[in-house]
């Protein structure tokens, strides 16, 4: 189950941002630079996922400056549904700590969260999502999607996970252009 | 990641009756005979689950009149905090059919599916939910639940996964008794 890139997680210290720092630097139109740097890490492991005939997401987990997980999309790796890339992250960042409580974790995501990834977010605990391309944009390239945006399931279900949208939006939209000039895109 | 009693997910044939059949015992207060037998595996799986130290909750998934797949909740054993019973169980028969799409078949569940647990069951195409208790039920037992009832995520999400609540919703309302009189009740 471990990502083609699984390596990648244990990259060093990246400083440390709290989600205040990010959300200011977000009125200038994108997550600030240190959330761009670990965005571009979450880019990077969705093209990987790309380069392995995956689907075009991927996922970052980062804690006190640190990447501690690293998952591009698995579904068809590993022939399971649920292996979204924000969710193999969570299984790889629990994992890694030896918990179920991820309390301090931020994950940067390629995609907004589906709702089964949002719903994951939550029970893990994690402070906060960063994402770039939208739900809208997965389902239109072709991925059988809820249309249910990530900030109305916070709403409704109570959650306290923040959430930021629009980091790297464009390159992160142009993942599926990306999957799509590749051999295997296949939705689901 | 193979639930205790995994060897149960291969009993043999219990006949087939149609979702319709169902609704239509439904009218009597519980989801038909067969339903029931196949919620009570459900209810067996997630009472192996307590015995073992993990949270009170099971799920069946039954294909052409066959459990193919069996699971409990696996948070706690596993430490991955998306190893809800419905997630294992949909993994078990992604698996065992070396497919990630499981049309055709019915997950039955002890309680009602959380929004991740339901958007999993989205993606992986079943037909159709059955489930005892709600999703109340267990944030009253002290679960750190989305308020989202499985119906408003589908009728919000524009799903075609049909569903149908209370089967035998005392005895699964009874699991979190059960579960809180055993030694190493712990909610997240």
């Amino acid at each position: 189950m471990l990502p083609d890139n699984e390596a990648q997680g244990r990259l060093g210290a990246l400083g440390s941002p709290s989600l205040h720092e990010h959300k200011r630097d977000a009125q200038h139109g994108c997550a600030g630079a240190r959330a761009n740097h670990w965005m571009e890490q979450a880019i990077a492991t969705a093209r990987a996922g790309i380069a392995a005939g995956q689907s075009p997401f991927g996922a970052v987990i980062v804690a006190q400056g640190l990447v501690i997980a690293a998952s591009h999309n698995q579904v068809w790796a590993t022939l399971d549904p649920t292996a979204h890339a924000e969710i193999s992250a969570i299984r790889l960042a629990a994992a890694e700590r030896q918990t179920i409580d991820l309390s301090g974790c931020v994950i940067f995501s390629t995609c907004e969260p589906c709702p089964m990834c949002m719903a994951a977010i939550h029970w893990a605990r994690l402070d906060a999502v960063v994402f770039g391309a939208s739900i809208a944009d997965a389902a239109a390239a072709g991925f059988n999607e809820l249309r249910v945006p990530a900030q109305t399931l916070i709403e409704q279900g109570g959650s306290r996970v923040r959430l930021e949208g629009g980091c790297l939006a464009e390159i992160c939209r142009g993942l599926f252009s990306e999957w799509r000039a590749a051999a295997d895109s296949r939705a689901y």
